[in-house]
């Protein structure tokens, strides 16, 4: 149906009723850069949602505003292409919602990028046997290959990467670590469809040494002498395996220096982690 | 209109043509997890669409298919609806696209998460004078503020770190700099609705001196007594400001190590940039 028949459709309706038209206008918040952000919330009819959209940004625009985003619960995808119809693009989606902007404004587009990258950490844990928690995978790349890998895992999105590792590690094998610092990291692209990633190497310092592991995702878990990890044929085969057993034995053997991570205050006055070579700094 | 009752009206439609059922089934790539991508490009009816899909996973499934994808341009919005009905979540989208997903196997739901990180940059570009080249916005958290900072700017899906630090340089100031090292980087949080952040601070060596500034994003730009830039009082105010130029300012005057990129061969045979302290892992 097109958006000039649905509109029509609907003034037609609401001049019957008492001969005045009346639109509701639909609720938004402002953001800060001169944005409105609609959360659609409650069922809504398509029609009337479309022609509620219309009428808002021809207000918004009369007000100034810049850009208008929607998000649309997945619940509520009978909402998307009206939205669309509308001059809406896609933003960014998840699991659950679907975001939508606008940009109503005659100045420059500045919305910003959508996420790209997905991040993950690796975890060297070693004891003080020189001895390095390693697992195998259930499924994966690395499935049935008999190698054995430093538990992995994904960073959630509002997870720190020093707590991403110790978490990662303790549902892995069940082990209680600290974290140390980033030893090295890895940047690569089109890992999953377009999108990029950035791989940390985390070093974490063992608090209990009993292994407990997850059965769901790990086939196998034990400590291996780190020279054992680093002899296998898949890590000396590959560049970036072997590179990255490389830094661990450096920091084993010599005073190799990661970057560790320390709270700070942003202009926003939110806190977050800042990562950087302290030891180097902090020389005297 | 509800899914059942548009498979039937498809259902009695292609019953009265010749009275034999046919589907035509969607085409789908098969990825190496035992999936299925359908990348739809044609215009298709919504109904039609429902009813091929529904026939196709049946299809799949009786294959032990494990997962369905599907990528819609906006301009087939109209499909939207009709694959949330089937069961399809969104999984991510870009202005021009939505990718959808469902899991039609018993099995443990494996599917990957969606990109969780914007990432960006900020070059330390300091020439032989102790000169750092810094900008003033026309946009922003710090238009009119005054505030004279490093050439900012975001790393672009399938974009080098490295690289990203040296375009930018060059569409914000006209400068030719050469990447040295990662000097630092910071995790933030909900910088973005619910998104998280990296920001990596880059070393650069100007190879060029004369500064031609960018019209659109840039108010001013010149090449500032580092000192006097790590004085201003924002910086001097926020942590996170102030550490950084600690950080910078330690490598100026001793020999901190950061983080350089080093290409690597990774197992999947692609190459990518690992990043680590080189001083640290070469030292005799």
């Amino acid at each position: 149906m097109s958006t000039s028949t649905s509109a029509l459709a609907i003034e037609n309706q609401m001049m019957s009723e008492n001969g005045v038209q009346q639109v509701e206008l639909l609720n938004g918040v402002e953001d800060s850069y001169g944005g409105i952000i609609i959360n659609m919330e409650e069922p809504c009819e398509s029609e009337a949602f479309a022609f509620s959209l219309r009428a808002s940004i021809l207000q918004w625009k009369q007000q100034g505003k810049r850009a208008v985003w929607i998000k649309l619960p997945i619940q509520l995808v009978n909402l998307v292409e009206p939205s669309v119809k509308e001059g809406f693009r896609y933003h960014h989606a998840e699991p659950d919602y679907l975001m939508l902007v606008n940009w109503i404004s005659d100045s420059t587009d500045t919305i910003p990028e959508n996420a790209s990258h997905r991040v993950g950490i690796g975890a060297f844990v070693v004891n003080k046997r020189r001895e390095v928690l390693v697992v195998q995978e259930n499924n994966g790349t690395f499935k049935g290959k008999g190698l054995w890998k430093f538990p992995t895992g994904v960073v959630n999105e509002g997870e720190d990467i020093c707590m991403a590792a110790v978490r990662e590690v303790k549902e892995e094998t069940g082990i209680d670590t600290e974290f140390v610092e980033i030893l090295a990291f890895r940047q690569s692209h089109r890992s999953f469809f377009t999108k990029s990633d950035l791989f940390f190497v985390c070093m974490l310092r063992p608090l209990t040494f009993d292994i407990q592991k997850q059965d769901t995702e790990i086939e196998a878990a034990k400590w291996m002498p780190f020279n054992e990890y680093a002899a296998q044929p898949f890590v000396q085969k590959h560049d970036a395996f072997s590179s990255v057993a490389n830094v661990c034995l450096t920091k084993l053997e010599t005073d190799y220096a990661g970057f560790s991570p320390i709270p700070r205050t942003t202009s926003s006055g939110k806190t977050s982690y800042l990562y950087f070579n302290s030891r180097d700094l902090n020389k005297p």
